[in-house]
């Protein structure tokens, strides 16, 4: 058995420091990299690759909404060819750090409001899938399974990697329970490490509603921006590694 | 005998149109595209590069400072660390949208103040060339002969490809005239036209301050965003050919 | 009788010109500038304003969405909370420009897609009004009659002005025409002429579902960024003087 | 004897915290509020002047150049006409929170290396002057004595207020010794403290390169992004008042 950890990474700006990469990259498997519209300037995205060469880390692009102020948190009603456009920029950006550093492009994962609009928005997901595979048709995207997102992905013939989160609360029906519900953050990583073991190992995990949800799962997402996060990813990845699971990039 | 023909193109931003690019494309050789910074939304850098690609013409990168509202024409004391993350990023944004339509990246070529401030600072100057040599040392990087910024391409092992102006007065010395200075900026396409016949024939030209000066040029730029930039171009265009010389990417 | 004609303006940025200032301003009675998140940078901001100044034209701030690379034309969600921080700087920078050439701040009308989500969205409308009272109690703004940011501006205790535009096409229910319906724009400029006498004469107009509808209006909107925006301008306002309406500012 | 204590502040921007403004704002006079191009959203704006209300605390805008990736602290090629238009932008941005707030926009001064450029360029200070002037001709602009930008502020007819910084060292010229110089930075909070009280009581202080150098100080930067802002603040706050030096906003 083995799933990859993945943390979203990179994601300071100029003087603007943000999230817990030195921390995180020994902890992870993968990092997302912001590519600069919600987070991560260039001299940021630069060090970011040179800790994940540092870590044998795998890097995966990050893009999100041009929106910088909102960290790419806002939906933004952009037509589906400015996603292609803006999801492609972004790519190639980081891209251009990784080849200057002899690494390859792993993956791409999109940030935040992109990501959920992505969810439920089959053109958005459609645009996304669409420039992933314009850059390199083998490049595997992560998507939330269950999704049009996820289908879209399919459908354009992309190598789709399936996200679970340990950290959030799960409905019956398979979604991610609203941040609005009491109880739908995991904040204790012990209970976020059992929560992803169940995961990897069975394939369920209880659901907020009551019951139990299926969660297939290639890749456990760990938010980097909380304050307890490289806890939650040393808690995770211990877990995992005590249950036999080996934590790896896909 | 050939030269190549290059322009700045792609340098619209969103709702914001700037240049001639529909016109000057079917005239030119090589254009060199803004990369988000100084101009060039992504969307409309997908713009240019399609266009570029319907009229064969090769395109390279035009990477300026992170100065949208100045249009990059204002130096901007950058680091050379960060002048060499703010090209890389800008060739890898470009990169993609070519490699999305299956084109090459034929040369890189800065922009505004950040050209402007490699031909006389070194720093800068070997910033670029690091940059264009981690994306690919096999890149050309267009230089203005006769500077610290070709010495330093040439020091870094780059290919060099030596630019002329024939919009622009030079001087006994070999440098650009001012701007300032009356008749630093020639205007009428017919004498644009011949002065470029005689930097690619006789490898000189007139200088502003009297005498001649010579002129090694491989690609001409010709000055996209004049009002008459057209005109400029399908003259010089015509007078070459004219003269036998081929107008094709170095 | 009288009404006001205004147009959007100072929508230029660094180098990027937009729209028609300089043929507009001196056919309407106010204009709304542009505050720099959609467009309008500092610089063109106070050419808008000394514009202004020499044609005695009203002046009104634009707020839009932080979004200059869409034009602020792509709804986001921002929290009431984001609208109103942004309203309020957008305005303060605008008046900053004003009192130093002496002129009062005249009104606001917020921009694309800001006003369109207001118009339909009370939380939106509600944090637009509150940022202009917490600036200026007094000062007016610009609303779509019959929506609820009609209501929210009045519940605030603003003086509201009434919006009609004569160069789109009305549905009996009051509302705009969706662009998306053949009809719902008005390019001649005869027609948009008709239209606006007949709506501040008879306060009503034909609908683009058939019979008539009504329409409240203080102030008539001119497009300035379409191509024939000084035809439609002129031909509105010699229309309304030759049937004795005064075109001047609310 | 009086002082005034002076810090950057409002210098975070959306997600992204910078500075120590909770514990900054109790322990000083005044504070200088980024307005939005090098730092400081609109929302966090909003934040700075409620605490500066809160703990009674005198604002002033702190205007930088338009470079929020380098935090304003890189100089830039603007024209005086682009610097006046900038720093007028930003007064009123910064106003109009103060405004809905009621408080006075107390002072302005510069940032980062718009400051140290109106310091030696005199083209760079008169517009700053010029736009402070514009604004309100009885807004006090804070200056580094003994400069072009005294000199220039004093030509305009605004009110100086001159600046002192015990935590950096000073050559016997009067000019601050560069950061690059050993012994250029003074970190330690009680010796901060103790240039402090000796610029106030005495008018003087010792040079880096030997001897003495007369301070004229109306106001004290603490700089408050500094590691230990607060304990510095306090430090020197504490050893004034033990003298009986009142620290309170000129």
């Amino acid at each position: 058995m083995r799933v990859d950890l993945n943390a979203d990474a990179g994601e300071s700006y100029g003087v603007y420091a943000y999230g817990h990469d030195r921390e995180l990259f020994p902890l992870v498997s993968s990092v997302n990299l912001a590519c600069g519209f919600h987070g991560g300037s260039p001299s940021r995205m630069r060090e970011g690759v040179a800790l994940a060469k540092t870590h044998g880390v795998a890097v995966g692009a990050h893009p999100g909404f041009p929106d910088l102020v909102g960290f790419g948190r806002r939906e933004m009603a952009l037509s589906p060819e400015e996603v292609y456009a803006d999801v492609l920029y972004q790519i190639g950006a980081l891209y251009a750090f990784l080849r200057a550093e002899g690494l390859p492009l792993h993956h791409v994962k999109p940030h935040g409001a992109l990501y959920l609009k992505a969810c439920r928005d089959r053109e958005t997901a459609r645009a996304i899938a669409e420039a992933v595979k314009a850059f390199d048709p083998g490049l595997p995207l992560v998507v939330l399974p269950g999704t049009v997102y996820e289908e879209e992905a399919r459908r354009v013939g992309l190598r789709v990697v399936l996200e679970g989160f340990p950290e959030r609360a799960y409905l019956q029906n398979g979604q991610l329970a609203p941040r609005s519900l009491p109880g739908s953050w995991i904040t204790d990583p012990k209970e976020a490490a059992r929560r992803a073991v169940r995961m990897v190992l069975e394939g369920k995990v209880e659901a907020l509603d009551g019951g139990e949800v299926a969660v297939r799962a290639e890749t456990l997402c760990i938010h980097g921006d909380n304050p307890n996060a490289p806890q939650v990813a040393k808690a995770v990845r211990e877990a995992l590694e005590a249950e036999g699971v080996a934590v790896q990039a896909f």
